[in-house]
């Protein structure tokens, strides 16, 4: 199994200024593609550090990816060692200058000197294309190992990663089949949802498929991994077990792979041909950003309104005053005239309401922080659900609009809307 | 000045399973206290990979910090590492093993053979009382280097480092100060940046001063750093360094440390007792999520309306639909009138308005992708700015949002609202 080290240049990384998640992404990634990842090494923007990383890594590491370093400005010095380490001579890449003017010439701004620098790079590298940024990516061979260069802007370093990188990878190395699937849950606790799949998680052993619990906020990943040198067979072997798993988790899987619950949920209003409108209370705009970050949300998701103050809940969805007075703004009454006066005043099929108390503070005895209700006006009726939550913020934000559009979802798939 | 290496140990941060947060806190900490970090290394959970690192580092730094590999299951083996390593038997430690009871015994469980293990140690190393859990940490001396051995579960880590382990570093080193201050800045690319602020920069130098360029989406954030043996010394040559640079960017300082955008325009609204209000189209609720994931915004700001459709733009905001028709949904004429319609159906003292084509489709010849105008009405008047932005929906909402944040704060800065 080929191997891999993982080297991330930046001060503000040993520091603790910024968190290392480009180490993890790019871990993930190779690891998904059968490449060993057997060690992260962070060091500073420094000329010496980086040759001793390159030449530490090449003893251990067949494949050897290095972050960071790359961009316009001084502090940013990963070409010259490279150069150093492979003794060759910067030189001007046609092809990145002219992909560099391009950019810039697109925003209408002159090109500095430090800017025409981008394009050059090491003698007789190969180039992988950044089509998200001036910096390149770099390829180099040497003693049947592979180095890549890339930039330390996250959505950059991604994008040549996915686009060039992966696939030369898996080219150069003769890799052993993986065969990844990544199921998706929403509403289910990790040991919740090990214990309602404990006999299906011990059949897995026995066909040697791997399985890994990947929770975040108000989701929990299951990766199904099977790796051997027949993938059709290997496809079908995870297939099956997919298949098993589906009427374990009926309420909770919504989507595999990196789709995202907005997409989903997009896609099937688009089938469906229904509109949809939010009133966000406790969510303040998570839920219509959720939305909106899908490219064509403009055609069936209709709008918003962020009712942060009663006096909005009032006058621009037409919430009863006297029945906030009467049962407070968080309460079912308010959840379901909310989800109305979406559906009616932003002239949707659909909407989705919610109220709660996201805290740190403003919760009572009656309504503790992490207090929510969800509401949901469709065709068929309106209705409103309670939820208790936890007491961070952040964590109770991101739940709650998750749960949401899950249970948007659930309507639209079992109620035949 | 002293230096550590922070050394990781686990697969589950190989794979990008679990970000290396353990790794940045740690090196946060030591920064704080004048322990330069030269690198971090994250490694699987093997015997040999832990010697290995072991060596290397103690070539290297004269602090070691190692975490993880410390529980009771059978993954964990970094004791068995660290004997090898100093050449010391595993021996009984009495207080460990009394601690490790009564925290049995308060949970009322029984002890396992395993749970007793934890109480064993490396013959002649200091133990670090774990106040939060049963691995106690191990401090270790040799050849002038100092090795500390940590729990990976984060918060057993950080009480053992703040309770017991930064205290005698602090005692055992005799510590140069470093001075870090990270000012933040908007609206400005990091080329751009560099080029306004090179006289700048390169006195700098002069006095000693680290700078580096921390660029994200729409942001760039500057850090200085001063080391050396008198810290107010320090602190008055990066305090009059960062006064000399705030004249050269008065319209992108925005703050400074680990502080946002919107908290920073939440300070500044709440001390001038202004509310707030948006009308988001192509930001499509991103500014409402900035706004209310700060706790206590209720205070300021009103709520929001995300009018994806021109039908929000015209119902809820009183948008003219002839103007719409007129000069296109994605134009000043609309920019203004939404921000007017905000402030007056919103009741708020300001507003913000956001209209633009973010992408990846939508363009046209005349309003390309990434053609955004942002609207402002305050107490003193109306306007809208356009802004070219990219090809890149995510970033180009990201772009907008903030720049559109920034806006405000200059005019409640400047215009003495």
């Amino acid at each position: 199994m080929k191997s891999a080290e993982i080297i991330t240049i930046g001060d503000e990384i040993l520091i603790g200024q910024v968190i290392n998640t480009n180490a993890a992404w790019i871990g993930e990634q190779l690891s998904c593609i059968g490449v060993s990842v057997i060690q992260h090494t962070t060091i500073p923007d420094e000329h010496r550090a980086i040759i001793k990383a390159l030449q530490t890594a090449s003893d251990n590491a067949d494949l050897i990816i290095i972050t960071g370093g790359l961009g316009p400005t001084k502090d940013d010095i990963t070409k010259t060692a490279l150069c150093e380490f492979f003794q060759k001579k910067l030189v001007l890449n046609d092809e990145v200058a002219k992909h560099v003017e391009k950019i810039f010439s697109r925003y209408g701004t002159q090109l500095l000197s430090v800017n025409k620098k981008q394009a050059e790079v090491p003698e007789g590298c190969r180039v992988l294309k950044n089509n998200h940024g001036t910096a390149p990516g770099m390829l180099f061979e040497e003693n049947n190992k592979v180095y890549i260069s890339l930039p330390g802007v996250p959505y950059e370093m991604k994008g040549i990663m996915e686009e060039e990188a992966l696939p030369l990878i898996s080219e150069k190395f003769n890799l052993e089949t993986i065969v990844h699937r990544t199921i998706l849950t929403q509403g289910i606790g990790e040991s919740f949802l090990a214990e309602k799949i404990k006999g299906w998680a011990n059949g897995l052993e026995k066909e040697s498929i791997g399985l890994a619990y990947l929770p975040s906020p108000g989701l929990v990943r299951l990766r199904l991994t099977a790796k051997g040198l027949d993938r059709p067979n290997l496809e079908k072997k995870v297939s099956v077990a997919v298949d098993a798993l589906r009427p374990l988790l009926p309420k909770h899987i919504f989507g595999e792979g990196n789709t995202t619950m907005a997409e989903v949920l997009g896609k099937l209003l688009r089938e469906k041909g229904l509109s949809l409108s939010v009133a966000e209370s406790c969510t303040g705009g998570n839920i219509a950003q959720k939305l909106t970050s899908i490219p064509g949300s403009s055609d069936y998701f209709k709008g918003g309104v962020v009712s942060y103050s009663n006096e909005i809940k009032v006058g621009l969805l037409g919430v009863d005053a006297a029945l906030i007075e009467k049962r407070g703004a968080v309460s079912e009454a308010v959840a379901i005239e909310m989800a109305k006066g979406a559906r009616d005043h932003l002239k949707s099929d659909l909407a989705i309401s919610t109220t709660g108390v996201a805290g740190p503070t403003g919760g009572t005895e009656e309504k503790p922080v992490g207090t929510v209700w969800i509401g949901l006006a469709t065709t068929k009726g309106i209705w409103a659900k309670k939820f208790q939550l936890g007491d961070n913020r952040e964590r109770n934000i991101e739940v709650t609009a998750l749960t949401a559009l899950n249970l948007l979802r659930l309507e639209l798939v079992n109620n035949n809307l």
